[in-house]
């Protein structure tokens, strides 16, 4: 009787211990290393923080680049302008996009931007959140960006409160 | 000394039904109702099984068109060909590329295949997981689609064993 009690304890906190470990495996799935097209490698021109780029098309013919883009939590580009406007596919965490003069646009998975032509605008992650979209140049051959200033740390938190 | 062991037993059960819920769960956050960039509507016309697809993009000054295309498990499309090309970028399941008289080539996330121009081929599901690609067709204006016969449950059988 009594052994059979220390059994029951035995797997009981091996079975509490399999279920504490649950929460963080959820976590690693949601925010894992990996984004679902790869990290890359690090970038850090034109960027405030910590940031990731892989190439992921750039087929002459199709004068048409794609590329994967991650933001750790607080990075965001400087303002910048495609002559010809941007896709922008989000795929992991939370982030934001502004266009200079609006209210910024939060950005969860699943959202798409087509960012105008010769609009000054930024993008990057949320303040807590890692943030990774994949960012798609059409007609690239005479698609010019031009990129300005870095967004300040209040505007930034301005943008994302 | 019997009640805290029927107290014990108990917890055991709903721990256990916990676990059991587990696999579950981890399996909708793999193969989940919603692929990353969302399911959209069926469609049929040259596919053989079932099949959605979620318009992504489609801004005229961009000459480029993108959009989410899931295939349920078996499901393929016809045999076409594009006359710039076409970009698959692989987010969910496994699936398979095939172009006339080559291997196929078996798909994982985060693939990329870069489609030739003027070249028959198609693509679709293993036939034991659902499949999602984004689709992007640069230069939308010009790049024709032609449609030919669906892929035979043979050749189907044969890319994919």
């Amino acid at each position: 009787m009594k052994r059979s009690k220390i059994v029951l304890v035995a797997i009981l906190v091996m079975l509490l211990s399999a279920c504490c470990d649950k929460p963080q495996k959820l976590e690693i799935m949601n925010t894992g290393i990996e984004p679902v097209m790869g990290l890359g490698e690090p970038i850090s021109a034109n960027f405030t923080g910590d940031a990731w780029l892989k190439m992921l098309s750039t087929e002459p013919g199709y004068d048409c680049n794609v590329y994967n883009v991650t933001f750790a939590p607080g990075t965001r580009n400087y303002w910048h302008s495609h002559s010809i406007g941007q896709i922008l596919l989000c795929t992991e965490g939370v982030g934001y996009y502004q266009e200079m003069g609006q209210p910024a646009r939060r950005l969860v998975v699943g959202d798409v931007v087509n960012i105008p032509a010769n609009t000054m605008h930024w993008h990057g992650a949320a303040t807590d959140s890692r943030f990774t979209h994949i960012g798609i140049t059409p007609r690239v051959n005479e698609n010019a960006t031009t990129w300005g200033e870095p967004v300040s740390d209040e505007a930034y938190e301005q943008a994302t409160k």
